[in-house]
Formats: structure tokens, sequence, C-alpha cells
């Protein structure tokens, strides 16, 4: 479909406007902010492509994802007060691709035959590894062991989209209702802190 | 053989418990610590899975492994008490599941039609790999690169497991003389505080 | 060709040597550095073979690979006063190393059916992933995303060896045209200290 295609193409543009960001906070030169941003924007779809057996894995296969991930250094660098003064609608696209992600990500992994709790987890893999992979090449723990409850949203919108598609609700409807919940639960936990608590 | 699938799976456990001791520890939070304890436990098997070319990996295709995995993490947490007194029983079954998950590792990259040498290799791979990532994410130097002697054990335990099996010993003696050849090797290194000498 | 197979092993063997000496710097034990020589040396070529799918990964069907990269540390170990005194010597086939790297990783993606784009960061990956997976397990931020400007070598050297072949030369003396050019890059490049500027 038209749609999931252009918003697919957004949210890898905007994964990899965050990459950018993080190697420019390190100092990182272009051609290593280009590698942060290829690894935060595609790297949650490479891991689950190559877990499944999906080679070669989608980026490979349509240029456009790596011609926008490396046109997104230029523009980050060039409109950095303006990208920081769009830190609200960032956000917005950053959680509506994480939520794609996570559904596009979970029905490629039932289209190949697994199961679907596998399916949720390898969703959320799809959604959220790129940004574990971008802050282990940066050299810190990644934020996601630590703070948000970004994952918690992914897991919780892949269930509730499998909920849904099993009491016959459509696709389409199912896939939009998922997304809209993980952008609540995301928002919700940024503007109150939810966080899960720390072991220990 | 069931026992063979009983002692991976106990193995797998006690592999996840290691990983969710190692998060709490740097205070990631629960869903932290399951990724931890995830990739601790699978990490070798799927670098071998993935580099033979054997995808799906295993892990995505029988469940059970995730639930154990998952379970770890509260198990831990609430008897973490009992569990730091079940050290030695803790370390034994880490180091059957090492020698297990070393020995089948090797028979399955035979299987895939590479050469002995690589068998080994990726043997220790399957055994080895998942304390690796776990060390690389919690932003430390792995330890297998510094201290113990755990690798040197794997690899003279692949060794030992085909030399037997070419002086025709069939496969199940064969195996657990090799797995108990890695507990010796391991537990003598232990105690004695066998290790490597440092490079330079 | 037995020349490009010959140059293949050369390369293989400098940068398992680096790896090692790397190794050496932070005093791992000898089986912790042959880890750290074998993901340097195909570190780049099994990341490309595994996201373009061709498994089981190139090494682990020609055990010379293997052979090279283990005794580079005995070696390394043996020699260090020599070794160090070939640093010019080692620079060069390193260099040739890359450049041989980035032009084989280039062919292989696209015999794999990809697009000339990808084939070209797929060469690049080929040379320099090696350096990067050596300098995370080593915990420090990868060199390559501050220093030098060696993948812009390869990927300004891929380039060219494409537009050679599109301008129907043959393979040898494109790649060879190619080979040199990033040696004289990467050479210009260390001898006038060029690096890309670092953004922010």
């Amino acid at each position: 479909m038209d749609l999931i295609y252009a918003l697919d193409l957004a949210g890898t543009f905007v994964f990899a406007i965050s990459g950018t960001i993080t190697a420019a906070e390190k100092r990182f030169d272009p051609f290593g902010a280009a590698v942060i941003a290829l690894v935060t924007a595609v790297g949650g779809g490479t891991l689950r492509d190559l877990l499944i057996g999906a080679t070669p894995v989608g980026w490979l296969k349509d240029t456009n994802y790596l011609l926008l991930i490396v046109l997104a250094v230029p523009v980050t660098w060039l409109m950095k007060k303006f990208i920081l003064r769009l830190r609200r609608t960032m956000f917005l696209f950053d959680t509506i691709g994480i939520g794609l992600f996570t559904i596009m990500g979970l029905q490629k992994t039932l289209d190949a035959g697994l199961s679907p709790a596998i399916a949720i987890v390898m969703g959320t893999v799809s959604a959220v590894f790129g940004g574990v992979v971008r802050d282990t090449l940066c050299n810190e723990i990644p934020l996601i062991f630590r703070r948000e409850i970004y994952a918690t949203a992914c897991l919780t919108g892949g269930g509730l989209y499998l909920l849904l598609r099993q009491m016959s609700v459509n696709h389409d409807p199912a896939m939009v209702t998922a997304i809209g919940f993980v952008i609540l639960i995301r928002s919700l936990a940024v503007r109150y802190h939810w966080s899960l608590p720390a072991l220990k």
C-alpha cells in the first residue's frame, strides 16, 4: 500500500536524523554519522530479516532507503536549528515509525511461518534494535535498558494487533489501532515519566 | 533425545538467570533484564545458526526457549537469596550447559557439511558468544577475553569429542565424555585459578 | 585467480596481526587475541555475506583463513619487534587488503543481483567492518568514526571501479586501478592528515 510505504520511508528518515544527532553529539565525522544514521534506521529490520532468514535483507533490495538515510546527514547538519524546534513533530514521526515497524515486522515474521509469541518479539526487535546498536557503537549503555518504556509499548501494541486480528478485525484497522496504541502509551510514558522500576 | 532436550532447556534457563543477575547489577529495568537474559542464553546458538546459514535460527522455532528465558527474570528477582546460595548448583548447570552447547553446536556444523576445525570453532561460539554479547551490551570488556579459560575448555572438549568419534566411539558416550571433560577443565581452572597468561 | 587468492590471504593475515596487536595492548590472553584477530580479519566479509544471504559465510568454507588467523597470534607475539619495524610494509599490505576486500565484496554483491549503490556500500562494509567490531569488543569508540578517511577511500575506490567497468574496462585492470586508487587516497590521507571535519 502506498501510504504504508510512505510512512515507512518517513519513519526511516526520522530514525536516520536521530542517529545523525547522536553522532554529532559524539563529534563523529560525516561518514561516521552516516553509519550511525544507517544502523539506527535499518538495524532493527536487518536483525529481524537475518534471524528469520529473509535475505538479502530488506534495505538492500530498495535503494530508496539508503538514499534517504545518506540524505539525512546533510539535512540534519544544515537544518539543525529547525529540527530542534521541530522536536514535537520528530517525536510524533519517530513514534509512528516505531509502531509501524513493530506491526510490519510482526507480520513479516508470521508470514515466515513462525509463532505469534515470536512474531511479537521480532516486531519489537524491528522497532528498537537500531537504537540499541546506535548506543553500543557510541559506547553508551543502550538507553532502552534503563529509561523509557519504549519496548513495552511495542510489545503491548503487537499483542493488541494480534488480538484484534484473532477477533477477525481486518489488517488495516487493526494496524492503525495498534499503532495508535503504541503512540498513546509512549506519549503517556514520556509525559508522566513512566518507567519500569530498576531491578535489585 | 529427551534427556538432551531437558538439559538444553536447563542450560538455557541457567544462562538466562546469569544474564538477569548481570543486568540487575547494572540496575536495568525488567525489560532490559529480559533482553540480556535472552542474548546470554541464545546469543551463541544464534550466531552459529546465522553463520552456517541455518535460518530461521533455532529459538524462533521452539517457543519453549523464549518462555523459559522470560520466566528467568521474575524467578531470579523473587528467589535471589536462594539463587545466591545455590551458586554451586548454578555453576554445575552452567558448565553442563557450556559443554552441551559446544557439542551440539559442533554436531550441527558438521551436519551442515563444514570441516571439523570449523565445527570446533562453531561449537565454542555456540557456548561462549552469548556471554560476550551480554558483556558488550553492558558496556564491559568481555570477561572471556581476560580471565577464565572458559573457551579453552570448549575448544579442547570439542577436540576430544571429534577424536573419540574418529576412534569409532558412539555419539552418546563421546558426548558424555566430552561434556565431563569440559566440566573437569573448567572446575580445575576455577579452583586452581588457571588462566592463560596475558599477551605483552 | 591465484594472485588474488594469495593477496586475499596476505590481507587476512595482516588484518589478523593488527587485531592481535590491539588485543595485546588491552592485555587480552592468547585466546582473546585470537578472537580479536578473527573478527578483525573476517568480520567485514562475514557481515556482507550475512546481509546478502551468502551462507555459510566465506571463511567457514575454506579452513586456510582460520589457520592463518590463529597463526597470526604466536607470530605477532614472537616477532613483535620485527613487526613494529615493518610498520611501513604492514601499512602497505593492510591498504592493499582494504582495496582488495572492497572490490571483491562489491563484485560479490553485484553477483547476488543487487544494485551498484548497494554494492559500493557492501564493498566498504567488507573492508572496514572488521575494524569496527574489533574496536567495539575492546570497548573503544570505533576509530573509523572519528579519525581516518579510511572508508571514504573505499567508497570512492568502489565508485571508480564501477565507473571503469561501465566504460567497458576489463575486470582485472579496473580492479588494479581501483585498488591503486584506494592505496593512493589512504596514503595521502595519512601523510597530510586529511580527515573529514567533525559534525557540530
